[in-house]
């Protein structure tokens, strides 16, 4: 299978996990938009769910679908919430946050009885950190926490679209920190989250309780 | 003296510090708001400073007073921040964000050289709080995050300012967190940091280097 072919797989089997009645949190990018059309599919053919998304962009998304969306203060629990992963270790760690909307993905998954997370071969890593790390600052701070994202160990640059900054669905910029490598992400993440300016990073640890790679043989799956 | 006087008192001491060419960072609220007026009477009298505002009511309060103000991506260090606090307890661990500019205030604070706190005698107590913690969080989260701060032990309530809810100058909410007494601040600082959706909590601890009091009888000084 093609790595399209791959995502899509993923998405199906992940899709395989929503029954009627669920309260389901539907993540953001590429591979998460798979899903998403695959969930709208299901609801066409009579499947009974309400959905939370994770961004403005899987909200049209899903509204387009005909699947019925709701905001967080109209639900007490998320049964199920599926996304995708920019990177995955063996420990299931992740990288989220390329697609800029790590922040509301993480708050939905923190809020999910289970968190299935959807990808294509290649994001299977064996070190998390040659993706990225996105880091959503707030944009006073910006500039200043460079130089500590540097102390840190990485290169950081605030991430561009289009000649401009990025902001965020929530306003927000984000410092994307090359570190090639993350030796210790369990301290990293805390180093991070106690930063004053930092409003959320893209390491998500102990978040994933499953998670479905497609290869080019099937579709393998890990859990916690 | 009586508070106002306590407050002034403690401002004045404070001001003493800050020599010319200092990059001086100003804080919030009605303690700090004495301090920069000693500021402003400073410049007045040739004093040759720059300073940045952790508000944007103290930037306004400054600039009418003539102190030459400056964003954070302006300046490389700051030598000194001068700022009130709702809480201090013996080992100068506090409560701030009564006003609303906990966030900024942290930001700047983290960046800074030295940080001077200035308060009246009953902010000084045993435990810390009696006052609510005051939490930032982003608006999509907010309702989510009610009962996580109730299962923290706190009675948690959105911060409401005219009738309506109170947002701050980066666009978030705050949930007013009453603890009564908080055992472990350190412990309850990380819980609050790495939860999705917080952007920042009111606990600063490690973060003062001296603590200016006024008191009845005069002015205590507290180091670290």
């Amino acid at each position: 299978m093609n790595e399209d072919a791959q995502k899509l797989a993923a998405a199906q089997a992940a899709v395989d996990y929503i029954k009627d009645g669920m309260v389901v949190g539907l993540g953001t990018g590429s591979t998460a938009a798979k899903m998403v059309d695959l969930v709208g599919a299901r609801v066409k053919d009579g499947l009974d769910i309400v959905a939370v998304p994770t961004s403005e962009a899987t909200a049209a998304q899903a509204k387009g679908l005909g699947i019925k969306v709701v905001g967080l203060d109209e639900v007490s629990v998320i049964d199920l919430t599926i996304d995708g992963t920019d990177e995955v270790d063996p420990e299931m760690r992740l990288i989220k946050g390329g697609g800029g909307a790590h922040l509301r993905e993480k708050i939905v998954a923190s809020l999910s009885d289970q968190l299935i997370i959807i990808a294509e071969n290649k994001k299977m890593v064996d070190t998390l950190g040659a993706f990225k790390l996105p880091v959503e600052v707030v944009p006073f701070a910006a500039g200043a926490l460079l130089p500590k994202m540097e102390a840190l160990g990485s290169e950081p640059a605030i991430r561009q679209k289009d000649g401009d900054n990025f902001y965020t669905d929530e306003g927000n910029l984000i410092i994307d920190c090359a570190f090639g490598a993350i030796d210790n992400p369990e301290e990293l993440a805390i180093t991070l989250s106690t930063m004053a300016g930092v409003v959320e990073h893209g390491l998500f640890i102990n978040f994933a309780d499953m998670v479905l790679v497609g290869t080019e043989t099937g579709v393998k799956k890990f859990e916690a």
